[in-house]
């Protein structure tokens, strides 16, 4: 994760994270270790998958100590295997027990989205259609799940509602029409961002295109619909085919010719990926 | 969600998670959209499930605008069908439409957790065992989470590190042993808590238990193993079962005894429910 | 102000710079008023202009005391008069003392920019070239700023880092190419946003235009370059004249036939528009 | 500025001007440098004028990056002039291109204000009258603008109403009368304020003076009025002419005697000085 | 305590006081309270003294929840008895519960302040020597205490570092001398603000009259000492007595003609004033 | 203080703090010292005492800047004698006089604390009764408080309403019986927490002792009661002896046998320990 990113925009979060988890004081550890101790403990990897999260897990420890060292032999969007050593941990035994939990929360949730999205994408390869992920994140970990889906092999599409225009129905319901939609996004927005809108018919497909849409959404349409939706947008502009990518389906979607195929479930029902931390000893 | 915890420890987050959402502005809305317009939209579940969450996804569209009306049919904890009408939202559709994304976000995954920790706690039915779930939380959903296991009907492990003393092995080593450990933490801790340490073996169990532990912690034991070790223990300290309750092996543990078992699972790897706002209409 | 936004961005703010004009209490109103005494003002502009940040205005008083009423003659974008009454305030006057600077300071500087931008705005009437404005803005301003330009009649160009690609020479630079900088710019961006990349020789032009760029801006260039820059782009792409519209230069900029003229000025140097409070009386 | 202010009241406004410019990540540098590169970047002045801000504009390189290195060449106050390298900046690359927005927009306007200020109190030079400045500072900016008045030469009014006195008409008429309303500020005030008073008549300052007043405010007062206040007042008060100073009038109003005039526009209308960040390389 | 203070203020330190007593949840009012249940509770004087702080003990349950009605008998600086019943609260009696031990906690140490700022207070009566409260209050709590000194009876002295002068020895040598620290402060300070300065010595006392000083703090000084002193500055500046006020000395004190005279022990020795909510009852 | 508590929990409110103390800048300073200038001063203590806030002390000066050195003479839980030198503080002396009235604020009350607790625990000396804190604490100093309890030889009851369970009166009274309080309690609360009652009558402590209640409050009850009541118990349950420990009825409580005694006033009336800072001069 981008340095800057991480300070301006992450560190914050996870600093409330782990005021989240330590309200008070880590009551157990301070009740046997009164004094700093110097010590060290491994991140191992208990599941194959795609590491991602790496450098938010060095960060929960360098809070709460500047002096704790993580050596890392992995980086974010590397295979890792069960079993390998990821990384060392050395510093005040006391942080690296009060910082386990949260450190590991971030890495394991991260790591489970990149290694599902890999999986996804996988199925994907060899066409020109891109997996992207959606708005559906865990509430407060947006920065760290759109960045754990690009580490798996995604693309993200918009950050938030005000980075992105997709005109849905209730919106071309408010405008009139999908023509007057269109027109008034471009009027409003910033001309820096590009203009999507979603639709269910092949006539809807055809106005958006005249309208000048920069992408169609193919909402809920069959393999048959989205060819002939592809075929009358014909270049002119992108195409998003929106949801329930399954590896049944999928050799139909990629045939169907759309641009994109985008995916909720890569944030909102990826397990995590099982990884834990041993072998702690003093040194 | 108890209204006191909501407005004190609830609401930021949930601010935060709308300004995650947006950032500057609803672009795509404020374009179609200039001025507020009275509107209904109905809450459908899209899946059989526990719902849980309804009062935050109530509290996210009363933070954008305290005029809105959430009339709901059901309450945290119920059980819901598939193509159920849950609750209409009634108000400004620009608040309909912007608050959505980020209802529908906390909905979904309090109500996936609720769901599945139901299942599990209904592997549990009919025994003394209970469920109880982890500190392995989603980051800054802790308060959510925890709410959402209950819902569920599985109950809370501590909340963090400051309410609740966990010896572990790392604690033990620290300390020299396990009865210096109970000892050092009932010297340090404040007196109302009690103190749980983990166990590995029958030799650990005995001294745990004649420390003086509250809760013993069998972690990574065999049912046999566990069997003996709740006989050893014979009522002086409760007992948990670590981990990895599955359908298979539940009907063991059950049977060996002990009075928890704790799985991260619940909180860590649950998919979400499926529920979409539909129907959304000018009124 | 779109209700939301000034929800969920401005109301921070606000509370921020009312805590900047009073850190602990206002000492000479409490100093000769000790209870609430309900009191009414008049908003009067003092100089011809576009007003901008009423609503602003409005909830500066509304945080003081949500009892405030402002009843609002004129709304965001209006042209108003010297002399012309704009508003009226009601409520408790400690309220109305205390708040009347910073809600001026808001709704001077929103409607100084407005203003200016209206002037320079109306330089391009009756042309296809659009006023931009750009990120020239003064900090923790931006969402005040950036909306008074559009309330004069101006378009946002992006809203900051995030939202927006921008390719300048240090990009290029660190990439290799033009070519290769747009490259990477479709491959890392979120497909949602369009690519704008600057150039400065017609050859930068016909490499950016060729590598699909979408908006090319058009920097430090004579009208004679603009010109044939606009002849060979043909549509292709969109221009952005960078910078330093003036009354002398503007017919010629028009006359070069790009999309897009961008000011820096309308946001750091437009004086503000003078109005004040007046006629404050018990009732 | 001084280090202490920096740290406890300037930083968190520098931080939250960042992350208004880069919400989530700056995507056109993410894009071209994945890694960090050294790089060196030169500030170069484009006018002549007072530069003010220098510390501000070194913190916001070092907030995002605590290696960036700033080497100064000019110090708050100084005179600047056009092309004049005024300091170079070494670090990062994707550093220097992320934070150079913010931290130019602290610069300019600070410099701004400063040399604004500076054309104002030279014309005041050789008299004993001192400029001020006001309140009418931008919302989440009067910490730098009022210290950027100091730079240019002119002295502080009250920082904001929780630390100074000053009692307008409608104070005076809560309290009845100058007198009582004197009074009643130095029964309730802390004792270590003056208090000054606004006056717009003889009357009025005869009142004001034997009230005890320690500034009195001579409020849109011609010049004959003025000398004439000041001649009662005969060195019992401090005298303040509020207010639109000018070249015209500028010797008039000194020539009254007034101890201090202040000036809104200070702050509220000084354009930025042109500054500008050039020869960006790698090193 | 006046609204807006306590809007812009008080609020956010009641907030976090809030949230450190509740982290998550009251879970003994959650565990026997599943549902609001309307109630009533009497607040209970149990000493006699002055009582301040009833609109902070009220706005503790505000807060918690807006529905919540506080029935004031006595305001801020009344003297109360023991037994006397001073306010009834009135809301869901979760809220009562929860709210109680934060409402008087407030409560209870502001009136503790007022009531011995009373007593102190009381042996000036007759005198025109002021009592003044010092910087020596609790951290976060300011705001709170310098109030409940005016409420008992005294005057406060500058609220912070940022509002008031006081050169003391360090200062002074710093300068160089007391006439040099003087005229820098004269030169640097806004001009809104008075200038004390410590002396110990008549010597100082002489030279800080001679350079203009507005207050002169006499720093441990005997009584004959400080009579001297204000015979040498003979009302030209305000004279403070410094520290150490008792039942003993305070007639020489007095007797020595100082203007004011300031006491540290106000805000940080004085013992609460006990009171209690009693009789809480379903309604 | 632990140092990862120190950086999650009191850091940000000792940063506070700072900024209640300076709102914008320290100005008696800035007058008289424009620049930086190292210097040293002495932390000498005028009483004798328990001290009890070194490590806040010092990081008050590390927060105004990084390169403050403090060196400690003692630490926290350690006896102090009047006019002992218990640190050298070295740095910028800015930062030295800046600092020093918040660090004092800090050290003072905490010492103060720790020394009354210590002379009520040192009553206690030989018996198996425990003191206890309780949470009648200054409002957001809680963290600071409990820990000076703990080292003035005090333990510390539950730290908030979220990680401890006390049923009061009124929690029995909305359960129906103090055996349907306790299973509910049980039923709801997180199975790390030990769970307390209120009895005031022998019949209610036979009924908490048969429900399972873990700590049973005896309140308001007279030594032969309580004696009974500890008798009734019988090792089942622990007792706390609730409030107002003099030196008059210790013995008798410790004669009862209860096993705790709390008492609020360690934390609500504690007079400060008298400690200043000596000596200042450059180096």
């Amino acid at each position: 994760m981008n340095d800057i990113t991480m300070t301006l925009n992450a560190d914050e979060l996870i600093r409330m994270a782990l005021r989240e988890d330590i309200s008070s004081e880590d009551v157990s550890t301070n009740s046997v270790m009164p004094e700093a101790k110097p010590g060290e403990v491994e991140l191992i990897c208990k599941q194959d998958g795609i590491i991602c999260g790496m450098d938010v897990y060095e960060r929960v420890f360098k809070i709460l100590d500047a002096n704790t060292v993580v050596e890392k032999y992995v980086k974010d969007g590397d295979e890792v295997k069960k079993g390998q050593l990821m990384a060392k941990v050395k510093g005040d035994i006391r942080v690296l027990l009060s910082g386990e939990r949260v450190a590991l929360n971030y890495l394991q949730r991260m790591s489970g989205i990149a290694t599902y999205t890999n999986e996804v994408a996988s199925l994907l390869k060899g066409s020109k259609t891109v997996l992207l992920d959606t708005r559906k994140t865990t509430p407060n970990m947006r920065i760290f799940e759109k960045y754990a889906v690009k580490c798996g092999g995604g693309q993200n599409h918009r950050y938030n509602l005000s980075d992105g225009i997709l005109l849905k129905d209730n919106h071309i319901g408010a405008a009139g029409s999908i023509t007057k939609a269109i027109e008034m996004a471009k009027a409003y927005a910033p001309f820096v961002r590009k203009i999507e809108i979603e639709t269910e018919t092949l006539e809807q497909v055809k106005e958006a295109v005249e309208a000048g849409a920069d992408i169609i959404m193919l909402d809920n349409m069959d393999v048959a619909t989205m060819k002939e939706a592809v075929k009358i947008i014909d270049g002119r502009a992108k195409t998003e085919c929106s949801g329930n990518v399954t590896r049944e389906n999928i050799a139909n979607i990629i045939d169907s010719g759309v641009d994109y195929v985008s995916s909720g479930a890569l944030t909102h029902s990826a397990p995590i990926l099982d990884i834990s931390m041993k072998n702690l000893h003093a040194i």
